[in-house]
C-alpha cells in the first residue's frame, strides 16, 4: 500500500504493526445496514449524537432468527468497518490529539475491525429492523446481532480514565 | 458431518439453515483468554455468575495496544466461541426450554460466533489483562479490547420482554 495516495495513510503519531501472515478464523456478511451517512466526515462521532432512524436488513435468509427479538427494547449490533485499516496499534485521532493504543480507543482502525453499538430497537419488520444509536457509513455489513441484558451489559458507573480527564 | 456422532448436534427445537457457501471477510485470534473452566459445563451460564478472575493473554506484538487501556474500568471484550456450530437458527436452551431465534439469545451459536463479555479490568502487566466478568472456555480465542463507555453502552433500563415474563 503506498500511503502517499493512501487516504487511510499513516498519521503523525501512529504506529502500525506487521500484521500475521494468516488469518484465523472467517465471517458471514449476514445484512447490510442503511444510514444516513455517506462519507467518514459525515458520520456522527459516537452514536449517541445522532436521532437518525437506522434500518438493519437481515439476510432473509436468517429472519427467523428474530423470532423474540420484538421484545427487546435495545439490542447489541456488531458491524464490519470494512474501510479501516488493521495494522494501527497506537493511534492519534484528530479530535484528541493524544496519542493512544488501538484498545484504549474506539477506532474503526483495528486488527478485527468489529465495531459495537448499542441500539434502541424501534420496529421489526419481516428481516428489517428499525433501530436507533448507530453512527456507521450507509451499507456497513452486519456481523451479529444480540439481545441486550442490562444485568450484564449495562455498567452504568464504568469510567474511562483518559477521556474523563480530558473533559474536567 | 454426522448428526449421530456430533456432541453439538441439533436437538429437538432448533431448526439449521444451509449456510453460504462463502465467507466474506477473515479475523485474526489475536491472543487467548484463560479461564478456570475446560468443559462447556463448567462454564457459568452468564458472567455475571462467576467472580473468578480470568486472565487475557494479548499476542505480545499488539502489547503497545494497550496504551491508556489501565485508565478504564471496564472493557468489552470480544472472543471467538471456536466451538460452536453456526448454522442454527432458531433454539431451545435447556435452561428455558422455549423455542427462540439465534439473535434473541447470547447462545454461542450463531452464524458468526463472536461473544462479547463487559469485564471489570483488575490489572495489566505487560501484554496480560486480570479482568472480572468473563464466562468462556479456558484457551477461547481473544478478538478484541474495546474501551467501555458509560455514555454509550450502558442502558440500564433496557429491557428482554422473553427473559422478563419468563422470570415472573
Amino acid at each position: 500500500m503506498n500511503d502517499s495516495t493512501d487516504p487511510y495513510g499513516i498519521r503523525e503519531g501512529e504506529v502500525a504493526v506487521e500484521l500475521p501472515k494468516a488469518f484465523d478464523a472467517s465471517l458471514y456478511f449476514i445484512g447490510r445496514i442503511r444510514t444516513p451517512w455517506r462519507r467518514r466526515e459525515d458520520c456522527p462521532k459516537n452514536a449517541r449524537e445522532s436521532d437518525a432512524i437506522c434500518t438493519i436488513d437481515l439476510d432473509p435468509l436468517f429472519a427467523p432468527g428474530l423470532k423474540g427479538v420484538e421484545t427487546c427494547t435495545h439490542v447489541a449490533v456488531l458491524y464490519w468497518m470494512d474501510q479501516a485499516r488493521r495494522d494501527l496499534i497506537l493511534q492519534k485521532p484528530r479530535h484528541y490529539g493524544e496519542q493512544r493504543g488501538t484498545f484504549a480507543l474506539r477506532s474503526p482502525a483495528r486488527p478485527n475491525p468489529i465495531a459495537l453499538s448499542v441500539a434502541r430497537l424501534i420496529r421489526i419488520e419481516g428481516s428489517r429492523l428499525e433501530v436507533v444509536g448507530l453512527d456507521c457509513l450507509d451499507g456497513t455489513p452486519l456481523l451479529d446481532i444480540k439481545p441486550y441484558f442490562a444485568s450484564t451489559d449495562a455498567v452504568a458507573d464504568a469510567v474511562v480514565g483518559w477521556h474523563k480527564a480530558r473533559k474536567s
